[in-house]
C-alpha cells in the first residue's frame, strides 16, 4: 500500500496513527505531496482524489481511497478485528457519531478558521477567502469560536468516560487527536478550565502509535 | 427505536430510506421537531443531540444517537448483513469515501447556498449569514456552484458504473438522492447535460424504499 499525504497535517496524522494502531506501519510506503505548492489542486493528483485532499490510500491494485473515515474503515477491518470502528451496531453508531462531531466541531471548524481568517498555507493553496465585513464578525473568526466551543463539549463528554466514544480508545479519539494538533498549530488554545480534555490528550500522547505513527 | 425529525428535510429522507431498505419501517416511531420554529436549537433537544441536526435515533435503553452516518451503520448492522455500509473492507472503504463526498461535494454545499443565500428556513433557524462583500462572490453563492460541481462529478462517476460506489445500491447513492432532493428544494438544477446522473435518479426512484420510505 502508498499513502500520498503532506507528513504535518491534521489528517495525515489520523491515518498514521491508525496504521501504528493497527500494525500496519511497515506495509506502506509515503508518497509526499507538496501541499504549500498546491500539488493536490493540480489535475494528476485530482485523478487520484478529485476531492483534492489529503491523505490519499494506492491500494496495489490501483484503487485510490481517500477520507480518514473510509482509510481508516479499510484499515481497521483488515484482520477482521475492527477496534478502532466498533465491533457491534451500538460501538460503530457511537464511534461514527463522535468521528462526525470531532470533524465538523473541532477539525473542520479550525481549518476554516486557519485557512480563511489567517495567512494559512498561502495564496497558491486557497486564492479565495471568505470575506470580513462592516465590522461584523467574519466566518473565520466565527468558526475559531466554534472550534473553542468543540473543545468545551468533547471535555465534558470526557468528564464522564476516558475515551471519546466510551471506554476504549477509537477513530473518534484519534480525530480529536488531530483537531487539538491542528488548532495548536493554527495558535487556538484549549481553554485552561478544560481539564478533563488536557488529561485525556496527556494520556494519549503516552500511546505507542502516538508516540511512534506511522512515516 | 423513536425517530426525531422533521418530515421534508434531506437528511431525514436519508434515514428514512434506509428504514425502509433494512425492511424496519415498522419497528420505529417518528417524533417531529419543529425546525421552522428552531425547536432544534433549544436546550431540550440539544440534550439529545449537542450539534443540533435532525434526524437523531433513540434507542429503546435511551441512547441517542445523531448524524446520519451513524445511524446508518447501526440500522444497516442490526441484521448482521451490512448492505448499505459494506461487507468487506473494500466495500466498506469505497462507501464511506463516496458518502463523504456525496456529503461535501453536494449535500452541504446546497446547503450553505440554502442557509446563507436564501432566505432558508427563516431567521429563527440561522440568523448568521455569511456577508455578502463588495462585488465579490459571496460563500454562499461559491456554494451553489461548489454543488453544480459535484452534481457534474457523481454524473461522471455513473457513467461508468450503475450506482455511486459501484455495482450496488449503497448508503452512498441514498446521500446523493437526498442531496438532489435539497437542491430542488433549494432551486439549484442539475446541469442539462448530466444524463447519466439524471438517468440514475430515474432508476433510484422506482426503489420500494424511495417510492415508500419509513414514516
Amino acid at each position: 500500500m502508498k499513502i500520498h499525504d503532506f507528513a504535518i497535517g491534521p489528517n495525515p496524522a489520523r491515518v498514521r496513527i491508525a496504521l501504528a494502531e493497527k500494525g500496519l506501519a511497515s506495509d506502506v510506503t509515503f508518497v509526499p505531496v507538496d501541499l504549500p505548492g498546491a500539488e493536490h489542486k493540480q489535475p494528476a493528483f485530482l485523478e487520484k482524489n478529485p476531492t483534492g485532499t489529503v491523505p490519499v490510500l494506492e491500494l496495489d491494485d490501483g484503487l485510490f481511497i481517500s477520507e480518514c473515515t473510509a482509510i481508516t474503515e479499510y484499515l481497521d477491518n483488515l484482520d477482521g478485528n475492527p477496534v478502532l470502528t466498533g465491533r457491534t451496531p451500538r460501538e460503530k453508531a457511537v464511534i461514527h457519531m463522535m468521528q462526525k462531531r470531532a470533524e465538523s466541531e473541532l477539525i473542520d471548524a479550525v481549518g476554516i478558521y486557519f485557512h480563511h481568517a489567517t495567512p494559512g498555507l498561502g495564496d497558491k493553496m486557497l486564492a479565495y477567502k471568505s470575506p470580513d465585513w462592516d465590522g461584523r464578525q467574519a466566518w473565520g473568526e466565527r468558526s475559531r469560536d466554534r472550534a473553542v466551543a468543540g473543545m468545551r463539549y468533547f471535555d465534558k463528554v470526557l468528564r464522564d468516560q476516558p475515551y471519546v466514544a466510551g471506554q476504549a480508545f477509537s477513530m473518534a479519539d484519534i480525530t480529536v487527536w488531530g483537531g487539538l494538533a491542528f488548532a495548536d498549530f493554527a495558535r487556538i488554545a484549549i481553554p485552561e478550565d478544560c481539564a478533563a480534555l488536557a488529561a485525556w490528550r496527556a494520556r494519549v500522547a503516552e500511546r505507542p502509535s502516538v508516540r511512534s505513527p506511522a512515516g
